[in-house]
């Protein structure tokens, strides 16, 4: 059970795109005309938000079916969604829920390829998406990376531990294990996660007792010389790799050891094509 | 002057990932060290949402200084914007405002991509973007494409008269001319246009009277007999070109004679790299 | 299908009448007692926003049946809609309910007037409400205009374009015909729109290219004079007519050859009285 | 002082008009050229929401200057406010701005009409407005009442006790001093206000508590009679003329021993004109 | 029929806890299991907001049955609701709806308690919670109170006048009784109560004709004295004690006389445990 | 430095104590005279949300200098504001503001003497607060418990592990090793975190992996036993004592070996007094 964007960030999409009416069935007089419409998956796709999409043409004023949840991988032609009702109706959501399938829809696709291509050589690993999503469709972004088999990396600043370079120049004066003494005393329950941009600054803040370390812009043969090191040296650290990483290199990613991937790319995906017809009922 | 963001739309931004503060900066027990942070370029990139940055960490509680106003072309290392103020204010806004301007500017530089190919082999095309921004961005992507040198195609459906074959179907009874006039009727100020799919379809409706034909998914070569058509059928009609266009393919739809080029590619660009770099003050 | 407001406008609209409860009832009671409630017209009337008083009651707890609908003639005495349910969710949302109806179809009966005047003179003519709806109301303006029978002329400033004097001043070393074509290239999809103070400036700004000649303030004999000087000068051009338009000199205007009338007079409309009755059922 | 809008109410106004720029000045390319805008008034008014008017061009870019705050009384050409900024700010908030003051000081005028008819035959006379603004514009409505000379007769539901027909038919069998102490015992605080129709029942009323008697649609002379009977049978209770009354027969009901009248009048009021000047600086 | 906390508040507190779903039922793989959930009573209460919790948990997406209404009493193990659906909607809804139901119950059985203690020796007394609720908790607060049978002392500053000793320290040139007078000539239907810290004060402030005299941190004797002094002096005047009262003292407070007891002590009252058993259906 | 409410929230707070302006200081005739106001404490306390109150106050229209900042230890009669302006503007927020401190005061004093019991005979010991705060009071709650020295244990459900009895009654077929394991493949960042009802419960999820032990109502006895056994079986374990932790059993929890007290004490702690006076300047 995914999370489900609330009614009112529904309505306020609805009311971005048709704040008062839709102008054109109302001028052509056929907003009374009964009428249905199907949602169709041009291109393989992992569906995300049809239950968003049939929520809103529900509050649109249509009767919808959902046929593919969140999650669902359908293949070119296959139906995502039906609806009928008035066609004023109709038309007034038809964009608005397209473009929310499409979008999200994208964004659960290149997910579900980098967290396939990754599981076939790692079968535990797991991907991770940031904080950076598109601002104001984090909901949506987070649903629609869960739908594609990722899991969030942190939702923001106030429940999580991320020591960042950007922290650590203002405790210059401080030892790594003194950093981390200091965040267990405050916060004995948070994972510390540790962001290094080397395998020895790594091992040493493994060495310091962070739990993860979260290797920037490694490329896979660092991270598998980090793993290897740690091995030794720090054998519960776990390895977070993060920066660049995509449906391309994911494997290589996983195969070098790193338990965790950590991912931008699906929130900018190219959106997934959503055929809509309408006609007379 | 380019639209701006509203406050509660940046309170709701920076709500959304601090709700309750930087745990990792508390922790640290460095929140009030005076610090200042720099947003640079990496990657030649056309800037977009500054402006909201600088405002957003504003609100954070840092003091901000703006370099690179939305629209400025900015080249590897060159300055975006730089705050100071305590650690702990530029830690709480530092990714919301980071991740606005990376997701704008990719916005924005693709736009400006997009222009600047149509305008070199027609310096009076227009490029305008359509209805489908991620959702939740709407306001982020039109001031970013504003910024890019595009227009907005439609900003929604009540003030603008489109006319879909999905409206079409309603009225099979009527010829294209009584749907003109009916239209005529009803808003006799609005622009009517009308997408179609084949050029004989484009002739039918400019010379049944509507003011745009935008023609979707025509590759150059079909716009360009269409524009020929027209030249004696309906000399004053106006052809847009929609579906697929991009910075490779936008020289030749402009070259074919479009008029505008309708496209959302912009609005999943790939966002563009800022450098942060946080230090003591 | 008339556009609708949102649930959260309607929940706003009783938390700002009842926010913590109905007191009288409370203390008298009475609220469980079962009850029913009729809405009728006292005086005639053209229905606006029953659909959103009806749905108004049903989130205050009543079950409600709507028989005249938005657009509807309503002579003394006819029905509007009937709910029952405990008498305190009747009192909850009785006043609000009613207000809003009174309101709106006091906006839509003089809209309906105002077209009835202009379309029995002129059949084609299209009456046009200004943005100058009360300030919070727009929503509900917009729809009971819409039920009168008008459209809106703009719904704001970001989809159209209308020059006024206030920009021209601005241009002042420009010729009309070099402001429309530094238009035309910006937004070639959007009808020009002029605004102009006299019959001559109507005229120049016609051969210059303008779509749409708004004539503000005129008689309706300095209609007929633009008008019939476009004839020759500018056929395709639309003459609009703003500024003190009412129903009672609307046909006069649409009778001078007036395309559209622009007006908001009906913003302000007396409110039509709707007699409410409550009883135990 | 008079109460305040809030930030977000007039940003929502804003946001309304202008969702996302002024697409006109936007295309002329004048945004950014210095300008000033003079608001005056055209006709003798009550100035109301200058102060929000103000606060909003602020909001949307400029530097305002106030000259007339809510409740000055200014006559025809006399400054409200002047506003200096980029072309894009004034036109940005312009109308917005304009028919915000347009519309509560056509409210703030006609209030004060009222009140200084009643006024000047019964100076302690206090005129108090009912619930039944339009719906949405309740604070600027309020706030113009207020600005003009009204008090709010109830602001909802949930602080008043004011029992009208509709809540005595569910309580038949209860004779009205029962019904008194009934609301005495529950809350003893609260002022007792009964709405009636005839002037034996405002005795019977007076005669079982009641702190008001508000006097439903009685004629001057009904109301008269109801004082004189008072004046024996219940001297402590207040006589509330309600129905009807507006600048034409406030003088009237005010002669007659009302010492309260209750009106919805103003909130239609016809909008005072106010011009609007802008040019470059 | 109590007032109801409106869809958007329910919306918001959901949001506030599980912005983006239930991490440990989503990473159990458990949120589809069919589930049914109860809510016991722990200890006695009087139960409260169990209707918010109810939609609540039915916003969450489970059926709901309520068994136990705001106001009523429930006894050790006594059912206040029961849900079945998804262990991932259960799950939820759990806490929010539990955290909802203890304070609210909490704060109504304080309430009952005190309401009891007086009334068991003044059966006509008023209790009257203040302002003073918990920022942000306010429409909660005041359900409970009124469940717990108290009423409001106050909404707020807008429809109500009490004069405190730091409204009058503006005034010191003005005798009560020409204070008193100006309030009854501008808001001549409200009751006008005064706030006083000494018995001669309430007595003088009585004289000067107002309607309730709340005596701020009386001692019950106190209030006895006061009371016994208006007896003559002002037989209509209506006491009220405030200032420290809970249940151990209500009962001495009712007995010395006074009207109206007002308190805040319900507010932070101890929420009351409930007990919640979730299990696989 | 802690985390702010936002604008809207003081607004919001504004809004619902003063919707539409202080009707008694506006009755009075004393809004516009210049006033001082001051805050100061009755009782020691641990200031709390005085920045809110100080905000809240500009907000309403006064200038306001801050003495104590949010977790400053204030003696009686000890200074924590003191502001300027007109006696509208003072009288409008001065409760609103006043109940911010009073509220949030009580939870930071009630958070600091759990946290100084605890420390005092275990200086590592970590207090961490629920989920359970007053609905609608969360920000507040957070920043006050941060105040007093306290972390929050989980901000919601969407970032944190925890695994009840209740979601294991759905996995009886798994051994707790196994459940940990599902856990860890899934979010390998996260702590798991377990809560127990027996120490013997308490070894076997410690044995299978678990992070942290939430030993929930155990006596200080129990989890003394718990501590010692795992000090063995799994000496990495945390344990977190939770259930009815407040300041007087707060240091044998902590001698009994927790490293961490989880508790709702604070939220509902009375309020302590902050004296208010206000005067004209």
């Amino acid at each position: 059970m995914l999370p489900a964007l609330p009614d009112h960030a529904l309505d306020a999409l609805l009311a971005d795109d048709v704040p008062l009416g839709d102008l054109t069935t109302h001028a052509l007089g056929i907003a009374e005309r009964p009428a249905r419409m199907t949602f169709t998956a041009r291109d393989p796709l992992v569906v995300a938000l049809s239950e968003e999409a049939a929520r809103l043409l529900g509050r649109a004023g249509a009767q919808v079916e959902l046929f593919a949840p969140s999650g669902t991988e359908v293949g070119p032609g296959g139906p995502i969604l039906a609806a009928h009702g008035p066609a004023g109706a109709l038309h007034r959501g038809w964009k608005v829920a397209q473009t929310l399938v499409e979008i999200a829809s994208g964004i659960a696709t290149r997910t579900r390829a980098i967290v396939a291509a990754a599981r076939a050589v790692a079968p535990d690993v797991a991907v991770a998406c940031t904080r950076k999503a598109v601002p104001g469709a984090k909901a949506l972004s987070i649903k629609a990376i869960l739908a594609g088999g990722a899991v969030p990396h942190r939702l923001g600043l106030s429940e999580t531990i991320l020591v960042f370079d950007q922290h650590r120049r203002f405790l210059a004066d401080l030892a790594p294990a003194e950093i981390v003494a200091r965040l267990r005393r405050s916060v004995p329950e948070k994972t510390v996660v540790v962001e290094v941009d080397a395998v020895d600054e790594g091992i040493a803040w493994a060495r310091a007792g962070a739990d993860v370390i979260q290797a920037e812009k490694f490329s896979p043969e660092a991270i598998a010389a980090l793993v290897a090191a740690l091995k030794e040296a720090a054998p519960a650290t776990i390895v977070a790799a993060a920066g660049g990483i995509g449906p391309d290199n994911a494997a290589a990613y996983a195969a070098a050891g790193a338990r965790v991937l950590v991912t931008s790319a699906p929130y900018t995906a190219k959106p997934r094509d959503v055929q809509v017809r309408i006609a007379p009922a």
